[in-house]
């Protein structure tokens, strides 16, 4: 019998003492897995992209200098949590040991490939070598090893989709399966930023649920988002509107529902200041799922109040559960995401 | 017939043109309403309490020069709406005029003494005189007129509570009638922050609703806020963590629902950081829902995200259909709340 672990990893945090893996500034990545832990052999970290830009920037480009800093930021804090950004990634590898009590998750087993779904920002880490830079898909391959907490969520990597793809889709999984949970029969949803990756996805996974009675819009900022959404051809309309001014988005989604307006808005659109056309495209009662990580919550609080919309405004979970099977599932079924999911990202 | 304005008074937006009243930097405050506005005599201006913090330091507490700052807001935007703070307020008055195509509202009549539940950074303002400062509640008394647009929400003041208790009550309307919709007979409910304004309302709400099979649990930081709610009795237990400790909190939780966790969070504490804590008592599939203005969207969707779990979270609406109704109601219809509140805001 090994030590027996906290689930959230509490018993990796060496300062300060008392917080999560994730706000701690250094955690302990000796690697040597405890009873309720999950031992990975890393072979790719996928670094987030604002992580990845400052490492890159402050490096001049030069790889040798990045390998210096990214060395140096694990050793610093035993997980690749960059200190500038704050920010963190995924990583990918191959399960070697499992803890005896590692208990209530999905099965595992020794030799899988997985990807972790939980932050490098909370994950203990230790790199031997950095072997090779994909500058612009911000991924490196390593010689690396790291801990998974028995919280922490994973996929096992599909034999039928490179791992690229996979990861891309991973990246989003939440969409998806949060979609499949919002959109019922007969009714009309508005996806802004509908060309995006996870507006591609909840754009298929909308028009399956709302089916042929209900009425599935897909809203843009740019003619290429746009071009993209129609020749998928999933919408049953296409807008081309300014996701930040939300008399315009009111005015074309009124226009297009016939004054009805829509019973749920999913908005993926990564840029701020697009709350409030999210509250005012929703009929009465409606529901707004904000899953960009750019929204505001007292612009979306204050903004309903202000116009006095009765409106469900939801936080989008990054995670549900199933959501990697859900999320690999849905550009499996349907040949037209498997095309353009392989066309971008494999 | 006079001229036809838009519900979201846009034809009232001077500069910058074509965005709302609320962003926008000036607005035409012309007494003079359009078909479907409503005229105030204004008698109080309930100033924000940041704006009025601000506007006090910059007069160093001289009343005159309060004055002279206030009417130069108002001179320059058309509206209270602090450029420093970029806050406002809320306002009591008479309804004086109503124009001929205010529809689908609540039936207002002139002579009714209305509070506006929309914000003074969007409101038509005009200010002959102020008459008399009221420093400790942030109120000032008026002569004054404000225009509010048919998208506008109001409350007719009750007869048999003080304009000052409704108003405070008004403030956090939203939160008793979300609180209603949310609570299940039989749940286990936790209300962070059970002692302060919003939360005395939720905490009542919450046990009429969870009923004699549910479990309702209040948490305070301080020991004044727990023995509050010792005193007034709604909450099954209450028990002091810092919220802001998500292990304490959790473990707290745990102990007193025997590990079950809740079924509902209900987050009223204006305080940062408290996310995590909210997400960690919840059960799997739960509810959290953020009345809090200091909630962090990235917090509450990472936090999440990073330790696995599948809860609901909803972003506070300040607004729901007849809100206002109901948490008037919600103070009348119980004798302790009755009382506390007229200790506290009468």
């Amino acid at each position: 019998m090994g030590k027996v672990g906290c689930v959230f990893g509490t018993h990796r945090v060496l300062e300060p003492k008392g917080v999560l893996p994730q706000p701690a500034w250094k955690i302990d990545n000796t690697m040597e897995i405890y009873d309720n832990e999950l031992l990975i052999d890393v072979d790719t970290l996928n670094i987030d992209a604002a992580s990845f830009t400052q490492i890159k920037k402050e490096a001049q480009g030069d790889t040798s200098v990045m390998e210096k800093i990214m060395l140096d930021i694990v050793a610093k804090r035993g997980k690749h949590h960059n200190p500038v950004t704050g920010s963190g990634g995924m990583l990918m590898g191959t399960v070697s040991r499992i803890g005896p009590a590692w208990a209530g998750k999905t099965p595992v087993k020794v030799g899988d490939r997985i990807a972790t779904l939980v932050s490098l920002s909370l994950t203990p880490l230790k790199i031997n070598k950095i072997k090779k830079y994909h500058l612009e898909k911000e991924q490196v391959e390593v010689d690396a090893q790291a801990i998974l907490f028995s919280s922490g969520i994973y996929a096992v990597l599909p034999e039928d989709l490179s791992p690229s793809l996979a990861l891309a889709v991973l990246d989003v999984a939440g969409a998806p399966a949060q979609t499949a949970q919002l959109v019922r029969p007969g009714q009309n949803v508005l996806i802004i930023g509908g060309g995006g990756k996870s507006g591609m996805l909840c754009m298929y996974e909308a028009k399956k649920r709302a089916g042929i009675t209900g009425k599935v819009i897909g809203l843009g900022s740019s003619e290429g988002s746009c071009n993209r959404m129609r020749k998928m051809g999933h919408a049953d309309s296409v807008i081309q509107v300014d996701a930040t001014d939300p008399l315009a988005v009111m005015k074309a989604v009124s226009e297009i529902t016939n004054g009805e307006m829509v019973d749920v808005v999913i908005n993926c659109v990564n840029i701020p200041g697009t709350e409030l056309g999210s509250v005012m495209a929703t009929k009465d009662k409606g529901t707004v799922y904000f899953f960009s990580m750019a929204t505001s919550f007292t612009s979306a609080a204050l903004g309903a109040e202000g116009i006095g919309k009765d409106v469900t405004m939801l936080i989008g979970n990054g995670y549900c559960r199933d959501h990697a099977v859900i999320a690999l599932q849905t550009v499996r079924e349907d040949p037209i995401l498997t095309k353009t999911f392989q066309e971008l990202y494999a």
